[in-house]
């Protein structure tokens, strides 16, 4: 048996790669969640949408404000939602930049939604999203709040974008 | 030198830790295979394409059901294709949503085909995909089975994306 | 203590380890440094493009050679960059294909510039992408060099993308 202490190597080595590794997994499941939105919203379900959100997060549109995990996932009701389904929709994530700082973390990607006309698929929506993640108690990633603006040339929108970057302004 | 043992903690330590890294590895390894479908695809790179698949893979779209990793590098020849390839073409997987289990794993994601037209790309082309893939004597991860249906409003699409996320129907 | 040799199977697996922990955090600031140049560029950050690219680093469209991270930090001034920031727009990077070797690594993929237009989005760039990265002395990978080649139909843009896969022409 190996005693751990301050002056033993291995200790440290090993340390050091958990630490490492819980990095990496912690951004591997931030990409996962993130990447699991569209699925969920576009396959029609309601629990795939409501575990992503903690209980009381928030998901705060230029639209409407959705207050709580159960609000996110009645969206599967939403007619505006059905109008996108109906025809054939897809809401897709770009790869997200993440920053996690302990139990917390902040994703910032774009969002897209292709809505079919005919033959082909129109670019309805695209946004800016900042995603606020906190680890909860079983170490589950969730949101806490995911704000979503268009880029429509609004200076809120980019500089969610900006933002994500962590630059002070 | 160090006994590995039920009582010693290193060894579990270790044990652990490459168990999480092989499954980070394993999650990395399928994001690198399904990024590099669409640059063999719009590279026409028959071979790019061919080692995707696993020899008697299958890429089943609502078109066509390719048998074998011959018949999806083919696909560089198919008069479909170069009809997107000759004037510009982009086939662009989203980041999937990838569950591991063994020497099996499912990639959930959607894929874009953008079509040049003039000074402007249109979407001709928006699908849900599932890959199912399993890991060869190798260690590689291939393509057993790729199915991609067109997101235009059928069931069948929308139940491809929800399947991805293990949520009981 | 225990003492690192050639016999000692725990020195191995810790290498081992620390060595494979590198080469997917390579990986993930890849990612990242890719991910970051849409939010830099649409977020109208200097310096969040700055500090991506090597002080000398180029990126080479078809228009035009940046030559340095200060002209990369320019493009926010850049008349063209402002058409497209001040409608509303999006430069959304998929995820890459990436290989590292030692202190250097390529990364390829697709870029697309959606301009908002009206009540919709069009979507006015889709380039092929091969980003030449190094690791500078203070362990971040910057870009050395960026290409980028719209997907119009030329053999050049092609090649980008099949380049990425390393397979021998």
């Amino acid at each position: 048996m190996i005693l751990a202490g301050d002056d033993d190597p291995v200790e440290h080595r090993l340390a050091a790669l958990e630490c490492r590794v819980r990095d990496l997994e912690d951004r591997q499941a931030i990409y996962q969640l993130v990447a699991s939105y569209g699925l969920a919203a576009d396959g029609m379900s309601r629990e795939g949408l409501e575990r992503l959100w903690a209980p009381d997060g928030r998901y705060d549109t230029e639209h409407h404000i959705f207050e709580g995990a159960q609000a996110v996932g009645a969206i599967v009701e939403d007619p505006m939602h059905l109008g996108f389904v109906e025809p054939g929709c897809a809401h897709v994530m770009s790869l997200p930049h993440v920053t996690v700082t302990g139990n917390s973390a902040v994703a910032t990607n774009y969002s897209r939604v292709y809505l079919r006309s005919g033959e082909e698929w129109r670019v309805v929506r695209v946004a800016a999203n900042r995603w606020e993640l906190t680890r909860d108690e079983a170490g589950l990633w969730r949101v806490d709040r995911r704000i979503n603006r268009l880029l429509d040339g609004t200076a809120e929108s980019r500089a969610l974008l900006a933002q994500g970057l962590c630059i002070a302004q």
